[in-house]
């Protein structure tokens, strides 16, 4: 850790501070603004050669469908429905046509299953590849926000937990994904593990099915690790969380690790991309309808800060964060 | 000219072609893209280290102006009024926190004077500086679109020419801006001309008075050169163009240059951010209350391509494009 440099989290309070109030109904600081008086909600992500993805780790529609589907995912995380979108692409000299032409159409065959329409964008020569997404969305609900959470509430995630983290050191240790097909993940196991990375559940059913049935108190989507995420959400809701060890669902590509390294792996290993929401204890019934399936981890409670209740009864605090760009 | 790869305009349309058409009011292709039903224009724009700008050009109040106003002048060319903004930063780990502060500070500074609300963004590393930047207007008239104009509209720009250009070429060669006041320009005018270059004059104005009196037939900013930007007027009406050479306003930094080096940079200079716009014959009387001084440099012509009409009344095609990022 690095002193003389802010952290993420530091430096997005230094521009909010800045800039003052928004005028949006839902301003900077949750997964996605809300514009009234259409009630549009925008968001924006950007994936960056080097830092997020190697240009040899998968075939480059693998990162079309990636940058498409992590910008989808802050928009199911308040209950939006994604309809379009503008595309920024930079690429350096050097780099070949035809790669940039299979990371649009991996791009636009994932566009084309989610009926998203091309606003406009921009294109620019850049030192490595990088794909940033503004994407639209209409909230037809009342936004899902970080927000309106409360001790007691039961805590859910939409799926099992570190396998990206798990594929990333794969990446760095030199495997590859061989073969990239939209509609299909392989079905050999490691295979399966390093797709996983550029391929995110779709969460954008379960985000309008949570709008639509006003059951969850605040939501977020994971994109730098449970802890740090979960740190986030509780920080808006002004209140703690307690995870239940044992409940946390693992990525079966985990299943080489040690249970230790495992649940370590789960509880920081970022671009999860699925949601994490709370709901009102005796509201969780309305759960057994949503569309993929849910796992509870644990539950909101009063103060600051997390907690883990271990195998054995213990609970111990977690302080470590989970993944910080600027600290990495 | 590299035929393996593809120019920047054919990127374009080999995007649009694979999208098909856009569900907005006014889709992909122009200087921005209208959303039905509210009516908000939406545009974005990226600046890149080392493709756009060096770090030790000028102070990086600068660069955050830079990057905000090129983005403004995109809805200004629509008749928009921008109302907020999504800002992306990327920077690298060894860059000092106060460099990104000032870049904030800039971009402030000329968000608060033209009253734009921060809706939210992106914060990651990269390995250069990059600004990407996605802003949101009100279309509170018929846009402004590239489309419309006929053979026999007048040709306007709203400003001289040449300054971004030979700023750059001085940049390269080492001179550089040393102070950046976000309220005034520097007087000497070796740094006024290289503070052109970080300060395009605001186009908001003329663009909503534009829009107001349905005063153009058509209209878009000069970002790539007169020449190159015109040759896309004119594809989108389907005319042609005649530039009047002796009615081309020049900078005043291109004093020190000889008469067909300054004409020829005037032409090609890209990084203008003027308004381009033609006017049907006998409205031009309207323009006499228009908010900034304009220039009728030509007038648009059937047939395809730009022709130039010169001092001694030769008229000659003008073959070579402006600035194309992937053929730089």
């Amino acid at each position: 850790m690095n002193s003389t440099h802010r952290h993420e989290d530091a430096w997005v309070e230094h521009i909010r501070a800045l800039w003052g109030p928004s005028p949006a109904e839902v301003g900077p600081g949750d997964d996605a603004c809300v514009l009234a008086p259409a009630r549009m909600a925008i968001s924006t992500d950007t994936l960056v050669e080097g830092v997020d993805f190697g240009l040899d780790w998968a075939p480059p529609e693998a990162l079309g469908h990636k940058a498409l589907a992590a910008n989808l995912s802050d928009l199911a995380a308040m209950g939006a429905r994604p309809e379009s979108f503008l595309l920024t692409l930079g690429w350096p000299p050097g780099l070949e046509d035809v790669f940039i032409e299979r990371v649009l159409g991996g791009m636009h065959a994932l566009s084309s299953k989610e009926r998203l329409g091309l606003l406009g964008g921009d294109l620019t020569r850049a030192p490595g590849v990088m794909v940033s997404i503004t994407i639209v969305g209409r909230q037809e609900n009342e936004p899902l926000l970080r927000s309106g959470g409360s001790p007691g509430d039961l805590l859910f995630i939409s799926g099992p937990l570190g396998g990206p983290a798990a594929a990333l050191d794969r990446f760095r240790s030199g495997e590859r994904l061989v073969a990239f097909d939209p509609a299909a993940a392989p079905a050999e196991p490691v295979q399966r593990l390093l797709d996983r990375f550029f391929r995110p559940p779709s969460q954008i059913a379960l985000g309008i099915f949570l709008a639509e049935r006003r059951a969850a108190s605040c939501c977020m989507d994971i994109s730098d690790g449970l802890a740090k995420d979960l740190g986030r959400l509780c920080a808006a809701s002004a209140c703690g969380a307690e995870i239940e060890e044992d409940a946390l669902p693992l990525d079966p590509g985990l299943a080489g690790q040690d249970r230790r390294a495992a649940v370590e792996t789960a509880i920081k290993g970022g671009e999860e991309q699925i949601l994490l929401f709370a709901v009102r204890p005796g509201d969780e019934g309305c759960l057994a309808q949503a569309p993929v399936p849910l796992h509870r981890v644990g539950r909101l409670i009063p103060g600051k800060g997390i907690r883990i209740l271990n195998a054995e009864g213990h609970r111990e605090a977690l302080a470590e964060p989970g993944f910080d760009h600027f600290l990495a």
